[in-house]
């Protein structure tokens, strides 16, 4: 089925003048607190209310019910790919995400700079969250002491904090080799494995990258070792250019983020600055507004204060977009969408399976009851449940980009 | 999944003596005009508004979300069939709709009469949509010039003012052929070509064709040439009676809603008049109520004026449709349904994506809020929202037709 529509929308969208503005609130959906109240409940959003009153609202399952989705799937879902049929590496976001070009030969891994005792188990995984600056300088140290290994290029990078990126280019490198790391202290880094017979030589890279490494790192500290996982190659995804003949952009400033959307074909905006940017991103967002039919605009704390359990900020981050709201309305979109990829309940500090409130505003919406953008109201809402694969094809419809499927 | 389905309705339904009624106001969802109704809560519907207080309601997607359907699409979802996988041309939906018996070699394709000027180019793609009678005129002068065509036999047939069917019959004739039609005026006809290999047979003996009926037709006007489109071969799909174990029967008048319960397998009750015939069809229903076990009853007119923009009139075909409900009710079918193939706002004067409300009526039903068949209303419905192509087992249960399903 999903394959099916993905192959229909090819055929039947068209290129139009309209535009379609995806607001994500990454983990947005929640869970009543103490006082009943979920983070949009209680949060005083004057402008979102207004907004939801004109809005179509729903709920989305992001995945499939009781499905709790990684931020990869959850975004594809979003884009209109099925995140059960379409799969992207962690270490593929995270090399496209610090902008490293992926060919179709190269293999990609997520890697941590961490702590290991004199025995040579990890004591710590994160070795203290070392600052970016000094990843970006042992990242350098490593890139210099190892460029290729049996005719494999290798490019180490930083990510922030304590991560970087792996990217091993070459032939006959398969993506199937298991991480190197063991997931909790106390225990040596694994040695990497071939999970199949075409993977045998990047695992064999991998183990002489490892042992370099440690050598290298011998004398400092505390990020003396690392540990890699999410090894894969860069999936076919077929692009929003090819399936709905758009142009599209993204505004995000996390490195995973801006990855997946360059998998599906986004141009990602350049940002200056590092965190939240809400001001810059808003900037970025008024002043690319012509120039694309598709806006993809992230805003990662809504998510970060779930993780942290920390209810208050994501009120005040939700109030906080509520108080740029008017500066994109007053852009007009054809198509307004605002939701989020997956929910991330303060009382769990984690992601969740439950489904997450969405809003629609267009021109041509009948009746919604909804009063406001929340779990409760959304519940009314009619969109009804949908699964987050299946908003693409509406915004699509509702921004006038689809024709007629059969006579 | 959608396979499944039927492959298991196939095992489970039984033969009853239980009526399942479904009628279909063509294109009858809408958006809200400038009062803030649409035109079924315009309406005054007594009955319907009686038969909704005592029925379950709920919105249908045709298709998918955000897909708009054509005609072939919307109805092949009511009548159970997924209609991403099932596909009738436009060809063979006219050929079956003038009655023409099709077999498993024939191609269909349907026809314009056009006009051409000295050049070649087309000026009037429906010829001033000439009266259906010149047009049977018209196709018999074609049919007496051409009956052969390298063996392949040829049958020329009218079908309402301007449009006729084009029938092959014969050996090695593939379907995919391009349409001639230039679908704008100020171009040529296009030649004809072969899509797939198997299809070259069946572009040639179309090119010779149509040079024989320009030549045939060189001396009338307006009507000086042909257009051709929408080729194709009957489709194999699974009938109702197969499926279902059911003796349907269809009442509706115009010749593509004929064609579509031909496909499905559906006996046609035929008609006299022409046009939308309200009260023929009606006396046909009566009389024929008791032969058949599932009864399709099509009504025409409320997409009509939807496409006409008409809001008023799609009021009053409402109403009229409302009057002649208690005769329908008269007969006491165990399952009632009513809704549409899909929506055709006024507003937007074509068919839309938006989902359609839908009344299910029978003995075995929960509380359900509504109290009239309205988009609105049926929102709140304990059918909730389905796919059209879900219906069908729905029906099927609530007339007792379907055993357990397992252990």
């Amino acid at each position: 089925m999903d394959t099916m529509i993905l192959e229909i929308m090819k055929e039947i969208s068209v290129k139009t003048e309209s535009r379609i503005v995806l607001i994500v609130l990454d983990g947005i959906g929640d869970l009543p607190n103490e006082g009943g109240k979920t983070p949009l409940e209680a949060a005083t959003t004057p402008n979102l209310d207004r907004l939801a009153m004109n809005s179509a609202l729903g709920l989305l399952d992001p995945i499939y019910p009781g499905i709790t989705p990684g931020s990869g799937p959850g975004h594809l879902g979003l884009f209109g790919y099925n995140p059960l049929r379409y799969w992207i590496g962690r270490g593929v976001l995270s090399a496209l995400g610090i902008g490293l070009e992926m060919g179709p030969n190269d293999v990609a891994a997520r890697g941590n700079f961490c702590t290991i005792d004199e025995s040579g188990k990890v004591v710590d995984r994160r070795a203290g969250r070392i600052p970016t600056e000094l990843n970006a300088k042992l990242c350098e140290k490593i890139s210099s002491a190892v460029k290729e290994i049996d005719g494999v290029k290798v490019v180490v990078r930083p990510e922030e904090e304590h991560r970087f990126v792996l990217l091993l280019s070459g032939q006959d490198l398969g993506p199937h080799v298991s991480d190197t790391d063991p997931q909790k202290t106390g225990l040596e880094p694994l040695a990497p494995q071939a999970l199949d017979k075409d993977s045998e030589k990047t695992a064999k890279v991998v183990a002489k990258f490892v042992d370099i490494v440690k050598e290298v790192l011998k004398d400092e500290h505390p990020a003396n070792m690392v540990l890699l996982r999410g090894f894969d190659k860069l999936p076919h995804i077929p692009s929003l250019q090819e399936l709905y003949k758009l142009t599209p952009c993204a505004i995000a400033s996390y490195p995973m983020y801006k990855g997946i959307s360059r998998v599906v074909g986004m141009e990602v905006l350049k940002l200056e600055g590092h965190g939240e940017l809400l001001e810059e991103k808003m900037t970025l967002f008024e002043e690319n507004y012509d120039k694309y039919d598709y806006i993809f605009f992230h805003i990662k704390k809504t998510d970060s204060y779930g993780e942290d359990g920390n209810f208050d900020s994501k009120v005040h981050q939700i109030e906080a977009f509520d108080a740029v709201l008017p500066r994109i309305l007053a852009k007009k979109p054809d198509v307004l969408v605002i939701t989020g990829d997956h929910s991330t309940p303060c009382v769990l500090k984690s992601h969740s399976w439950h489904p997450v409130p969405v809003l629609l505003s267009a021109k041509y919406l009948r009746y919604d009851p909804c009063e406001r953008f929340t779990e409760r109201e959304a519940l009314k809402g009619s969109l009804g449940r949908m699964y987050s694969m299946q908003l693409m094809p509406l915004m699509m419809a509702h921004a006038g980009k689809l024709k007629k499927y059969g006579a």
